[in-house]
């Protein structure tokens, strides 16, 4: 078994077009193919205000699926230790055996969620975008700006956050990453109100977006909510959107934006819904004008995990020297 | 982070009191404790025949928590490989940090399980018994008599294969190991009938016990049936039984023997289910007579596994030569 750290990882696995590209086909297989994907499996620390996610999807056909493990635990800064921590383990789809783990604490999750913002925003968003919008202003928030700079080629970013040093970090960071101009928002709806697309990256969970910002063009991409108790969108947005889009239906319906939106009784379970894969996979249309508002739901599959854990490891493989090596039934002698 | 091979466990971990008493806490801190056990998650392979459930559980005030892999590819012996795979992760509960791999490969659930059965024979066996049964010749089935001989100072075995030559090989070890007589037995009805133990290890998916061959003072420990489709007794086996007792009552409704006498209409739902935990809690009584006929179903829980990957954890820590430290941020060397 090949055991690879974050250092590996990130030495060798870049948020590109490569990645996009991976990841898109991920929510294709899951349109058209037998993609077994079962329910998230969730544990709660309560007692430490932490949260552990285990997702996992099996793609037939290929030689591996991934199982993840993802935690947050928002006392760790008292600590002085990143909140959210996380890896990926593949398993043979062959024999079962265990043949890899990414110890990459949560790295890959960062890139695969970056990606489907930009899958997206490349079939929902206008073409010509000139501002974009984001709210929050973590890791996160970078991604989804680099990721969705590989899919439009848009010149600034309005961005909203609630402390101003974080805001001013990201300015400087994405301006001199991006080669854009940052121009920080005082309220979220003074985002949502000069931007063409808007990304939501928080763990909100009270609504920030409110439907009576909405304007004609506009794409809103959901990403931070993951949990039933997560919210970042009111169910107006999206009952008076022209078109709704999501990840995973099911997944959705459970812990997504939907989910609130059926809850406040603003959609019902049978509005049909559309799911990203369906649109990549031609079964259904992306935007079809310039007026449309659109909005897409993502609470990350395990899908995602598998596709870029399997992207991964793959090239990790080709590098001979990258890695460690472990034999599972050997004894093992301290490094 | 810490990581230990199936080599490095299997020279420390033995299946005797001690474990036995950890799994016997395991199942009471179920019942006493806000313990955390979400549903198994569960990804089939169908091409490969094969399956992979994670479980795990969170115990308040443990340091960490276990999450578990384990895998049945039932074409591997094609390719001269055991079908069963698995390993450990041992999460902090303080920081959601991964804090030791235990790459058992099925090991500790071997043990766990052998446990729970023993477990389940202290509390709802006869004091007396001088002859055990089994169904089942595979490692689980030498596991179980193992661990049933702990709690039980029995004298003979009568044993239930398939292949004579299987049949065979559990007798001269078995024999050899424990120091008993092991008698084959022409049929399960002829090991029921002539026992006052019986343990069910195999993966049948139709019943094998009938009720008719229930006799006074006999105990069932039923160990086999861990999926919906898999069943070692028939439904009217619990319903005669006077006393049926189960690992954890959410799991089994949905995938141990109790789903299948509900399904036959032998039980419904409201029946009075009593857990394990509540037995060793003192919460309800075990057998209160040598007349009984007592079935425990087990479908095997998370619980356990945090349970036994701790007691593995800390007693192979305290061996500071025994495994390997990995710093899963630093690059990694090839070995």
């Amino acid at each position: 078994m090949k055991i690879f750290t974050e250092s590996d990882i990130r030495s060798f696995i870049k948020l590109n077009k490569e990645v996009i590209h991976i990841i898109e086909d991920a929510f294709k297989q899951l349109v058209i193919n037998q993609v077994v994907m079962p329910p998230i499996m969730r544990i709660d620390v309560k007692e430490n205000n932490g949260e552990v996610d285990v997702k996992s999807a099996y793609i037939p056909n290929k030689d591996f699926f991934a199982i993840k493990v993802s935690s947050g635990f928002f006392y760790n800064y008292q600590l002085g230790l990143p909140s959210a921590n996380g890896f990926m383990m593949l398993i043979s789809t062959k024999t079962g055996e265990p043949k890899s783990f990414l110890l990459d604490n949560g790295y890959l999750t960062e890139i695969r969620t970056a990606a489907a913002g930009a899958i997206a925003a490349k079939h929902l968003a206008k073409e010509a975008v000139t501002t974009v919008g984001v709210i929050g202003t973590g890791a996160q928030a970078r991604y989804q700006m680099r990721a969705l700079k590989l899919v439009r080629d848009y010149k600034e970013i309005r961005v909203y956050g609630r402390l101003e040093s974080n805001v001013q970090k990201f300015k400087e960071e994405m301006e001199a990453a991006l080669h854009i101009t940052v121009i920080p928002a005082s309220s979220p709806e003074e985002v949502v109100k000069l931007s063409e697309i808007v990304v939501t990256t928080t763990p909100s969970k009270s609504p920030i977006i409110k439907s009576e910002w909405l304007h004609p063009g506009l794409h809103i991409t959901a990403m931070g909510s993951d949990a039933e108790d997560k919210q970042e969108l009111e169910g107006a947005v999206i009952a008076k959107s022209d078109r709704y889009v999501c990840d995973s239906k099911a997944q959705c319906l459970r812990l997504g934006e939907l989910h609130h939106a059926v809850r406040e009784g603003q959609m019902n379970k049978a509005y049909p819904v559309i799911e990203l894969g369906e649109i990549i996979a031609g079964k259904s249309p992306g935007r079809i004008n310039d007026h449309e508002v659109t909005v897409c739901d993502l609470t990350g599959t395990g899908v995602q995990d598998t596709a870029i854990a399997l992207y991964a490891y793959h090239l990790l493989e080709s590098f001979e020297t990258i890695g460690m090596t472990v034999d599972n039934h050997k004894q093992l002698t301290v490094m």
